[in-house]
């Protein structure tokens, strides 16, 4: 390979509409003017059996770094100066690259968000920027690239920790990740639940412990060899005397690996280790983890871990817990006990989504600056589902006396629902709907959106991955039950105020007539 | 961020269980030992509602540019160095790591695989790599990561362009795909049959045009100053008057969009330039196109492109075009005529293969070289399907008379069943079912697996992506119908020789008696 690779990592890492739509702009002589873009999504992950009732919030912190490192340098203008026309002249002409050489970088955009870790909902903007035409349009694929994919893996990885019920979890993903995808998936993972990744790289980045245990090909090159799996076991055991975690299913789980495991843990605690555990990779997990422990208890182990993995998910964790509560009472093994003993290795269908591959998150124009005023922008489609909330926006959540979140809310720039006696609930596109909250009835009404960026400078760190671990914890704490059901979950309440609802409708009628 | 991120894209992007792995082999004295792992995936690419009968191979030049740029250095062994084991001591010891500073690179591993491009079938290893151990071992996670993701796309990309008639299609999945997989994804797509890439970067990097054409945000911003859609489309065929694609969904297609389209491709033609053509996002894309040809058509504009674009996939491709053939006479459009102007924009469910976002590659243990003699490892299982076809293997590709390529073969390394008068083609697994071949019935036979690395080295360059492109359509024509049907496909034959089938029979029964 010639060309560095690097070319396409940094600014043209963008669908190539943006830099045609850019040099429009300022030929036009329209690139400096002040626009603003939200960013949020229409619809929750629907992973066809089930879908999610929330979302959590992720990915800013690796979207700010992306812009802060990237700008149109000379490498990137020597390629734009090379793509032609289908006339055979050249597409991008000497003024506009020279004026992108200069100012193609995101150092005059500003950025109002919801922080990383956050629970979020449809409509309410995630991401609020606004800047320059050029720039603010070029920032979209990136932006869009960054947050759909890690707010799709943190709600999954939430989703597949709530399931079990909230026990350790790791992220087994990475060799069916896109790629270097991988690495924003573990990151993602982590915020939304995950306990540890297997991924060594990401993990250190990061500064998290990767996890992991050891594969079937050890136990198959010792048996090749002719010592067996309890030769590969007991060399596990000595080089690994105090993180001792054994697969017991190379052979036959029950017959096999596990009597062997227990071999192995006896001499270990002989010698004064503590045997971690056992991992099961394939069969009927439930009814074996349940002989796993009675075995494990039997031989004087019921402290040890039974790690599972194989193509779980969160309904598949949620049966196996079931399943277990039902049937382990039987064999003489106490349900809670062995629960809580679990961990989980998630792959393939945490860090692909499984089910529901991409979130429909969208970048849209919602306002533009005319002659020092703010005109708020709006696109009619077919679909009245569709249409975007126009103009300068702030996003409430409103809290009821029980502490529940009730409702997400958005008003125009100029509100403040914590001022009002009675806020008016309008859904956001069905007249029919609407409710009204009285004051008496809401605990607290949240601001969601904060400054991230001025001027391109940022006013606002990133918090560490625990804080946003912890801010996720509260607000699924806070949701009701029914909204957190993996199956047919209740429905969130997203508003807008009067006042705003009032401006969209205005709007609509007038680009009705217009068009 | 203090670290660099880069520590996650070297020899730390593994799971961490291949590095604890290898230093247990380090301390057996095995780590230098030679073994054979083989990369092959069990099941094809399934849907939901249909499935492939065929994948498309892809990734390989990424992972041996992987391989060849990465070692363990410095920063990854300061960083294993800190790793600590639950009693608080240093997980990985001084001799291990300095083995490992010295020998952590990828120089001693050799390779063969079936090249980028190629059709390809369960069953049949895809990459074989043997070299010492511990860095066979660590290869794992990198080697899957490269390999299933592009795979798994450039197979999605087949079935599209295939279901598109080998139109024009553009990969538009950039906003979508796991953060910087958007570019692996992009490469694979271009191999498996996408035309072009939105994705500007990479499509430098690969030495294809980007391609695009503008986003509803331009008409909306025209239109909030004022200037309408006429005004945008005006604008942009001012800039761009020998590329003029106008996007003409954003009030009304019918009543807006195409007339104003129109419009300017009749002021552009009066200029002496050739308008490109219309894009559809919204709506009913079937009845939109034959309305939209109907229009052009009328006005003069017959060989103006319609691109369709939004959530297409092969089925909704497959059924556009159905729709075309069964109404566009009734309007007076030829339906030919109108399947031969359309370019499709595939975006989400190329990037993530909708349906299903992984394919179930992996990387087996199948021999290991014991007094310089190589032992054929075997894993049991209690599914028949997954127990591993062990050895040293050769691959095949037998074609009939019809020059159509009827069985993918596995025999033993010795075997050539080129010399033979009848080939007995055993199922993998299932006893009952086998085939026999007569000489007279075959038109070629042709190995698969071509030497790509010799201790390390390369011994066959990479093709460029348009000979692959190449190979692919060779392949593809070489398949029968029923093979490539959407839904429902014909099961190609993958076959096992006697002699490994008995070889496979002999080590099931010995490990049956060990275990």
């Amino acid at each position: 390979m010639k060309k560095d690779h690097k070319i396409s990592e940094g600014a043209l890492f963008t669908d190539f509409y943006q830099l045609t739509m850019a040099q429009l702009y300022f030929h036009m002589n329209m690139h400096e003017k002040q626009v603003q873009f939200d960013y949020f999504f229409r619809n929750y992950p629907d992973y066809g059996k089930h879908k999610a009732g929330y979302c959590v919030n992720a990915g800013l912190e690796w979207l700010l770094s992306w812009m802060k490192n990237t700008r149109f340098g000379k490498k990137e203008i020597k390629y734009l100066k090379k793509e032609k026309s289908r006339s055979g002249k050249r597409l991008f002409s000497d003024s506009f690259l020279k004026w992108l050489e200069k100012n193609g970088n995101f150092k005059h955009i500003n950025l109002q968000a919801i922080p990383e870790g956050r629970v979020i909902h449809p409509h309410i903007p995630i991401v609020t920027a606004w800047g320059p035409f050029a720039m603010s349009q070029i920032l979209e694929s990136s932006l869009l690239n960054h947050l759909n994919y890690q707010i799709l893996i943190a709600t999954k990885a939430c989703r597949i920790h709530e399931a079990g019920r909230q026990k350790t979890m790791i992220d087994f993903g990475m060799r069916r990740a896109q790629d270097k995808g991988a690495n924003a998936g573990a990151r993602a993972a982590l915020i939304g639940g995950a306990d540890f990744s297997s991924n060594a790289g990401i993990s250190y980045f990061l500064g998290y412990r990767p996890k992991g245990t050891h594969a079937h090909s050890m136990v198959q090159a010792f048996m090749a060899l002719g010592h067996g799996e309890l030769g590969a076991f007991r060399a596990y055991a000595d080089v690994y005397p105090d993180d001792c975690l054994l697969l017991v299913d190379t052979i036959n789980t029950l017959e096999s690996g596990i009597p062997n495991a227990i071999k192995v843990f006896e001499k270990l605690k002989k010698k004064g280790h503590k045997p971690l555990g056992i991992r099961l990779d394939s069969g009927d997990l439930a009814y074996l983890s349940i002989q796993a422990a009675k075995m494990l208890n039997s031989a004087g182990f019921p402290d040890t871990r039974i790690v599972l993995s194989n193509q779980l998910d969160e309904l598949v964790i949620w049966q196996i817990i079931n399943q277990i509560k039902n049937e382990s009472s039987r064999y003489g093994v106490e349900a809670d006990t062995l629960i809580n003993r679990l961990v989980y290795g998630v792959g393939t269908h945490l860090i692909t989504s499984k089910g529901d591959a991409a979130l429909d998150g969208i970048y849209k124009l919602t306002a533009i600056r005319k002659a020092k005023r703010w005109i708020p922008a709006i696109k009619l489609s077919e679909s009245v589902s569709k249409i975007i909330n126009p103009g300068h926006k702030k996003a409430w959540r409103v809290y009821d006396k029980r502490d529940k979140a009730i409702a997400d809310l958005l008003s125009t720039d100029d509100e403040d629902p914590r001022k009002k006696n009675i806020i008016r609930l309008r859904h956001p596109f069905d007249a029919e709907t609407h409710k009204t909250l009285k004051k008496s009835d809401i605990r607290e009404v949240e601001p969601l959106l904060m400054d991230i960026l001025k001027d391109g400078k940022l006013v606002c760190e990133s918090p560490a991955i625990e804080k946003m671990r912890n801010s996720r914890q509260k607000d699924i704490n806070r949701l009701d039950a029914g909204v957190k059901r993996l199956i047919n979950p209740h429905v969130y309440h997203v508003s807008l105020t009067q006042k705003l609802w009032d401006l969209k409708q205005k709007l609509i009628k007038e680009e009705q007539k217009g068009g």
